[in-house]
């Protein structure tokens, strides 16, 4: 079979932005025949089976929801990979493909190898850099990934073809395919991902506990809102992408622990040289980050 | 005279996006004769002529640049107040106002009574909370401050009739006039304006610093974006603002350093439930201030 043939069946477990906009864009392109969608919520099943993102729905992991199921797509929060990989485990084929979409990839490795031992070669951990502060059925999108990058994190034991599988239906929605292992993907996305999150909510969780906070909230202005606007993310989402990636992401705490502190002597010794010269570095990194996007 | 009298003559110091934009719309409204421009850059003055934001222009503070001025602005780095205050002294005449936009009020205040302690009852403090990633006599605009914020922070000891007039030229140009005392308006955007600017620089800063920094942005994405965009601001005009409001910024600084020490704290716990609330806390108190814009 070759890396681009069309799919039979997708089981879409978790059917929301990321998950709906993968199968939207993979129906238009031919690229797939069926996709049965599972969710929890009914409500959202209804909504993506109205907008075609999905052709059957069920609301638990079932031998029907997962009859014939050439791959089998589980988009839901990283915490529930553990349960959901122990409930589809009966209803695999032997040649069943199970990918992810998770932001953290070591915790999906971990789950993969304690709840589906006798599939690990068709496990491919995989996370696409997109989103929107949307979510839910009515969130999927067709061309969310065109031009975005997907990250798959090979484990060293997967069935061959399957890596190029995987990439190829992600490149065929516009993707641009990146291989690293877990480890490198989960200090990479704690750096520019998951540390911002934590440190914007630290910053508004101080208007939230300062007895000033409130007058101050009346003046804040564009740069504020800017900054703080990935404090407005989902806290169940992140509390588990925060949990799941903690090693990497206490790592870097200690590093802007460190930064402040180097800003709170300059500041104390009133050295503006040193002041100056440190925002200019950071503006001239941001700066040469920006061009290259 | 009333408080929306024209005027005749505006001497303008800098002249850039902050006070270029405020006298073309009082010019446009015929709320002002003549402007004069006084700017350290002589290409800078030639556009801001080819445009009309000014219709004289000097390259230092003179007597003939100051003639008959019914009002001063001072829109240069905060840093500048004391030496431009000083230069100006010789040439106010006794009914002269002077005011400044700069984004720090006590050092403002300071500089006032210090160097013009003769015409402290004709100074004003004002700040007009608006900017953009622009500068210069080109990114004047029309419109800049409508329905933007102006806070204006009296001294107590201003001539009758002095706050209001500055006042009715500020909401002429259609900005929301506030007053409150210098200290509360540092504290106020120590909070919301220049924490989250030493943030974002410090952030940015980590990367910088990191040995594998480079690699890690070359992932970065919209959150990103988004959360540093402030770490591209001017670096000398932010090192004068931070150094100028060092003390309302570090008392902030360690209430964010006492959230990143709760965070960690909950991360080493693997305490979720406290994760969830703190980032649930965080999102409702930005979602909250985001429905009142």
């Amino acid at each position: 079979m070759s890396a681009t043939a069309p799919l039979k069946h997708i089981t879409l477990i978790g059917v929301g932005l990321i998950g709906g906009s993968f199968v939207l864009d993979l129906k238009r392109l031919g690229l797939v025949e069926k996709v049965t969608g599972i969710d929890l919520s009914r409500d959202n099943l209804d909504r993506a089976l109205e907008r075609k993102v999905i052709d059957a729905a069920f609301t638990e992991v079932c031998a029907e929801s997962m009859v014939d199921a050439d791959l089998v797509l589980i988009a839901t929060p990283v915490s529930t990979l553990p349960h959901i990989c122990r409930a589809i485990a009966p209803f695999l084929r032997t040649d069943t493909l199970v990918s992810d979409v998770g932001s953290t990839k070591q915790s999906a490795l971990a789950a993969f190898a304690e709840y589906l031992p006798d599939f690990f070669a068709n496990c491919i951990a995989a996370h696409p850099i997109a989103g929107s502060d949307r979510h839910g059925a009515l969130a999927a999108q067709f061309g969310l990934y065109q031009d975005k990058k997907l990250i798959i994190t090979p484990h060293g034991r997967e069935r061959p073809g399957s890596l190029e599988r995987i990439e190829a239906l992600w490149q065929a929605v516009g993707a641009r395919t990146f291989r690293m292992s877990a480890a490198e993907h989960d200090a990479v996305f704690a750096a520019v991902s998951h540390l911002p999150h934590l440190l914007a909510f630290a910053f508004v969780h101080e208007m939230f506990d300062h007895p000033d906070g409130a007058t101050y909230l009346k003046f804040a202005a564009s740069g504020f809102r800017d900054f703080t606007r990935i404090a407005s993310s989902h806290p169940a989402i992140w509390t588990d992408i925060c949990m799941a990636n903690k090693r990497s992401l206490l790592d870097l705490l200690s590093g802007v622990e460190a930064q402040l502190a180097v800003l709170r002597g300059v500041l104390e010794q009133g050295d503006n040289a040193a002041l100056y010269r440190y925002f200019e570095e950071a503006k001239n990194t941001r700066d040469e980050w920006l061009k290259g996007q």
